[in-house]
């Protein structure tokens, strides 16, 4: 990708993150960069065009921030670092986050099948985690699984809608990671 | 409000929900009424006073159901209690709350800044309850109660991207709630 091109994506991410992708013009787009509308459609073909690349960034953001967190650690570690991962994203990539959790619905056809099938395999990604924590016995062996997985991306999923991008996401991470992990009982009212 | 003026804010919710309040206009809604565009006019003055009803009905609903929920429980039950209220809201009105959690966005001015003052009332009655369920000792000393507020908030906020209207509220608050209050540790792992 050129670095215009490269341009072009940041700014629409700002703009559907900011108004919604229906909200946004292609106008808006070359407006935001200086630019007149042909010279736009010199780089692009459409404004899907471009909720596709941001969407499909995002994507490949979140997968790669997973494929990171080490193999060697315990299982509970990597469900750590996946909600980490996951956070630091969110945080360095506040708008593409936001047009990956908010704004794909507006994709339409053969794209939003494949951005649904990389965002389930995500998700089964997620819960493979999770499973793998129970079956090593890391994890309680009645640990309702789904509802688990469910949790860490209800998460992970709405941080777009409160994290700011000079967040510390580790620590964030961290702080739903211990209170997912060890409850939040009292120590009189514990089984 | 009329009968009609509720009709009409209802298909409102339904379309401002599949397609985005900024991809629907109040021509989609008039045709999906089958009401001639001046007929409309009639009874509403623009689309954002379509996104403020919703908004606001949407607050009202969440306020009412929390409302509804017995002080006389102790304070755990009352968290449960509150979480099984607001699924239920979104099951129940799915439009609605998504109109509530997504699109509130496209408010400007006076009203953004109320609806914005109604959603952080909401936030801090529930951080009440586990403030109070602390306190009365029922959960942790030591609880980080900010996030835990935050993580129920993500749980309820996010159940709009997949909770269906036909799904028992109560059940998928109570998996919630079960999961948020025990932890996860293995019982080999637990301190």
């Amino acid at each position: 990708m050129s670095a215009r091109r490269d341009e072009i994506t940041r700014e629409a991410a700002r703009l559907f993150a900011a108004r919604g992708y229906h909200g946004t013009s292609l106008a808006d787009v070359a407006e935001a960069l200086g630019m007149r509308k042909p010279s736009l459609y010199h780089h692009i073909d459409s404004k899907e065009d471009l909720l596709w690349e941001v969407a499909r960034a995002g994507a490949e953001a979140f997968h790669a921030a997973l494929d990171a967190v080490p193999e060697s650690e315990s299982a509970t570690a990597r469900i750590r670092d996946a909600l980490r991962a996951h956070l630091a994203v969110v945080a360095a990539q506040l708008d593409a986050a936001t047009v990956f959790t908010r704004e794909w619905r507006s994709l339409g056809g053969e794209r939003r099948k494949q951005f649904l099938a990389e965002r389930r395999r995500y998700e089964a990604r997620i819960r493979d985690l999770f499973r793998d924590a129970v079956e090593r016995g890391e994890l309680r062996s009645d640990l309702d699984v789904d509802t688990a997985t469910l949790l860490f991306l209800s998460a992970a999923n709405w941080a777009y809608t409160w994290l700011r991008a000079d967040a510390d996401a580790v620590a964030v991470a961290d702080r739903f990671f211990n209170l997912i992990l060890d409850g939040m009982r009292g120590y009189a009212t514990r089984a």
